[in-house]
């Protein structure tokens, strides 16, 4: 029941702090922290597919279109996007309906992986249990939740995805 | 969606490093680090209730026994249990078929969460979406897959939970 | 050969990531990590004193004054002052000749205590070390090197204080 | 001022859990994360090399001679030497008087680097300015303090090198 594939856009997630700028930022294109968070895991099995490296506040239109063509491309039925969190409700909304007899699960984090203490291994392990047990469809998974495209809505005090 | 508690019961995850002996040792009864965990997570949301803490190659048929009357008598329909590796396989076949109509779900890491690096978050917010998405019954989560009672098995050679 | 205070004044070292506004802040006004540093580090004798919580660029002579009258007022003959790095070599050069018969010892981080694979324990832990071995003076300690005040030089370029 | 080498022989600063033994173990010989805490620590001056991998209570008359020679045949003259915190008083004692005009610092750590919120970067941090600052001879430098080898002794009820 592997037949799983994680595509990565970048978003918090993959951010790092920067000394010279003391900003975080995304590393080089395709570049992603995700492997390292499977290593970690102990979970070797799910192929990672770095198609862009995007703080999600710059995803455009024409973006969605590529991570759309990307999920329809690759060979796996079950599709993690890891996905920053300021749009991820629109990329969810612009997928569904789109996706044919695929689950596409987007997640991603409150906290970069780089940073420790971060969200993102819990929020990547509920995306791949969820990309298994889930029917076909669009959902969103953040700090333990499963959302349908609706639904995806991040709460701007708490900081959280909440109902 | 949620009507869901976490029942902590030891094992690697739960363990720390002890400066005076120089060994992994579990904190005194019922300390556990999951709700740690849930703060990094940013999940607030399960209750935790810890019921032993065990190194699972200790745990005999009473500990099981005590683990499903808590099972039982929790009012939540869904239920994550952490639990040491080494019996994890002969909890699951303990339980399997006594749990009614709830959706229990095994987890554990293979390295404590107390050390870092350690595969305890991914672990458990596989769980938790596992405990919500998968009809009633009996199942392990580890390290990305989903597996019933027959199929958890730990791999000595790899230390995995492989298929 | 203790007789040794810690003064903070905020700077990198004690920064963290913020959610809601995606970058790096100081908290409230006289938080610091170095308490838990100390803890980390397993040496509970200096007293921490904070005085001030500012990024090093908004620091002002007035700023300056303070940290000279602190220094002078604390009953300890060995202080050491975390403080932001763009600006270290203007304190520096600032308390210069005007601390007695003091040893005072000026560190940071480049990388914040908070976000972990930090150079905080090790610049403070050298910190302290020079301040209890160095005649009195000031001095600044980064990445493993001892500064005079007019040696103090951050490289815009390696990000490091290099001679 | 640099002229500076760690040498490295093993102890618990160097151990990592096992995830097969359940256990606390050295890697292969002459494996050390000194690099990496160098690494973290962005100071990139001082050469590492590894002379032996042993948990310090193994140590034994013919090991001391082996870093005295190694201590003797550097070019450096300050050297760093980290070492279990077990026997680190009896190689302190061994080498003292024996090392000219050098200046040898030891070093440990009371909880593995690996394992993460160690005490590991401030005392190789600390012995670093040590083995800059202080006059020929032989010291230990731990949780904050110096200590000449008559007085490095670990407290089994602390856990710690106190006075």
């Amino acid at each position: 029941m592997e037949n799983l594939v994680i595509l990565t856009t970048g978003g918090t997630l993959d951010k790092d702090h920067d000394t010279f700028t003391e900003s975080l930022v995304l590393g080089a294109e395709n570049v992603t922290n995700v492997p390292e968070l499977l290593r970690i895991a102990r979970t070797h099995f799910p192929r990672v597919q770095p198609i862009m490296s995007l703080d999600s506040l710059d995803m455009t239109e024409a973006h969605r279109e590529q991570i759309l063509g990307a999920v329809k491309i690759v060979p796996e039925q079950h599709v993690v996007i890891t996905h920053g969190t300021g749009t991820m409700d629109q990329t969810a909304r612009f997928l569904d309906g789109k996706t044919g007899d695929k689950t596409v699960v987007l997640t991603g984090a409150l906290r970069p992986f780089a940073l420790g203490k971060s969200d993102a291994g819990f929020n990547v392990g509920g995306a791949i249990i969820a990309a298994q047990t889930l029917p076909p469809g669009v959902y969103a998974v953040m700090n333990g939740r499963v959302f349908k495209p609706d639904g995806v809505k991040k709460d701007p005090k708490s900081g959280r995805f909440d109902l």
